[in-house]
């Protein structure tokens, strides 16, 4: 059964809400969940909800805290989350950088004692959609075995980033640092198809083609091998060290503990093609780019080349003037937050 | 047979001198590739030399061309290297926005009408020397086939970051975006060993085990896949397009045509911890983070744990006690480089 964006927002809204998130920023956490269904990246949508209802119930996430800006200048932020939920925080964050940016060649902004704030590339493209190009990390608990190493001892940290591109909608990139996603995985395990090596360890640290390991503590490896380590240090460096927020093993993504909180952190970055010789140029450019990728000579049984985004942006496309439908999953964690909050 | 890093450098600053670079510019690409020969990247070494040989005498690189600033303020530069050489422009341009970065929190360069400008991890490295994170990255040609198309459509652009580490060296990260190095391929077709599927397409685009490919206009792979396209096309958005460089088929790397330039382009940013809590907070949180990633349980038959770039570090700092061997491949391209210019 399909539903609009609005009403599955509204949903969202007035569940965080019931939950004790205050207004403004309960539509926030709704309009990121559903942004990520609607391009239909359904492991970032509203099936977190419910998660984050455990966290707040738990005394892990206070639901009403108000993000608090450390330390600003012309173009930098330092803001703390403040132990609350990380999408509001992030949001806030991310408008007060592009207000900033408008007058500035680069900027950047971090965020720690946050934590999980949804997809991304939802804050990579407000920057674009503000005429910027917009960079956006975060770290996270120890996910992935580094080069050499047999145990979790880095984040599967995200990063984004995303562009204008004139008459196309923007360049949207948004990637973990694992060889696939954890979900991936569990649709193997549901298939019963063992995956290929290389993909994790199981929770001894042993290769294996065990979809189930999945739900047994398997360890996540880096895509490249060590160009994936690199790159979630990357991240580890700026989310992590540059914001003042939790390292490695210091990180509590998705905290239950009262009293304390994830301290995740995120970093975001913005670059004005203004100071580069201005908006227009810069998007007749990125044109004249994707227009080429496309020519591509294609493959055999490929119908069509895409640039970065381009099926997020397909699907977006097709749930606002459609709605969509929720994978069942989701639209069970939606109806166990309504139950957890009619208790 | 052993030689110093210092005659090396100077044996390769005549040479340089002799083909009509200027005698700062000529020190700058010497210090350059040397610095690749040292930190055992031999790829990206004195190999190179008698190439940009090659593009001077045929008209296609200006030796002494001087790099143009084309606008700049107090935290960006738009520079040109005017056809010249891309590793003295690339110093003078980061030499600068070293300086601008001082006082900045963030602060970026871009480079257009630029040629092959070594490893993108020199430049990098000069920013976290000056207490900076810094970032290097370069448009190459095509040389990488996009997720669906069999044909080579963008840049194989590496590229690099570094940040300062307390009591470590510092993290250096520079990678390209094929699923291996070029290098890689030319060893496994010198054993005559086949290679794994998915690393090259040959000419026509089918998937080869065949290592020969590599001579015959193999197409490389993205690594990760959409993960390594997406990341190419972040490179080619700042160092082609916000450089206002060629970009994808309008770069010609390497130019040997009279009157024309390669029209790469470069980009270069950083940031400064002294805004984000200070450089020395910023390091004691590198040593902690180190500190942790190293002490992992590691797998079978790994004596350590290395961070990124530790390994280049070592290479390093034993070249500098003991000079280094030079691969054959480097020696006979350097007495090419003496014959070219003795004629």
């Amino acid at each position: 059964m399909k539903i609009t964006l609005e009403e599955l927002t509204s949903n969202c809204r007035n569940l965080m809400m019931k939950a004790g998130v205050p207004e403004l920023a309960a539509k926030r956490v709704a309009e990121n969940l559903v942004s990520s269904d609607a391009r239909g990246i359904h492991s970032h949508g509203v099936i977190r909800l419910a998660r984050y209802i455990d966290c707040m119930r738990s005394g892990g996430i206070r639901p009403d805290a108000e993000p608090v800006i450390l330390a600003e200048g012309p173009a930098y932020i330092r803001a703390s989350a403040n132990g609350g939920l990380g999408i509001p925080a992030s949001c806030e964050v991310v408008e007060r950088l592009i207000a900033k940016s408008k007058t500035m060649p680069l900027a950047a902004a971090s965020v720690n004692h946050s934590d999980h704030y949804g997809a991304a590339g939802f804050y990579a493209m407000k920057c674009a959609d503000a005429g910027l190009i917009g960079f956006s990390m975060s770290n996270t608990m120890p996910l992935i075995a580094v080069t050499g190493a047999v145990t979790a001892g880095i984040g599967n940290n995200p990063f984004a980033y995303a562009a204008p591109a004139g008459k196309y909608r923007a360049v949207l990139f948004d990637i973990c640092m694992s060889v696939v996603a954890s979900g991936k995985i569990m649709l193997a395990a549901a298939d019963n198809h063992p995956i290929p090596e290389g993909w994790i360890l199981d929770k001894n640290g042993n290769p294996t083609t065990d979809p189930q390991a999945i739900y047994d503590g398997a360890i996540m490896l880096p895509v490249g091998g060590h160009k994936g380590y690199g790159l979630a240090m990357m991240v580890e460096i700026l989310s992590g060290v540059l914001a003042d927020a939790g390292t490695l093993s210091g990180v509590h993504s998705w905290n239950t503990v009262p009293g304390e909180d994830a301290n995740t952190g995120h970093f975001f970055m913005t670059i004005n093609p203004a100071f580069f010789g201005g908006l227009d140029s810069f998007s007749a450019r990125m044109e004249k780019v994707i227009d080429e990728l496309k020519s591509g000579k294609k493959g055999k049984g490929v119908s069509k080349i895409y640039y970065p985004g381009e099926l997020e942006f397909i699907s977006e496309k097709r749930a606002k003037e459609e709605g969509i439908e929720l994978p069942e999953g989701s639209a069970s964690e939606l109806e166990r937050a309504a139950r957890m909050l009619n208790q």
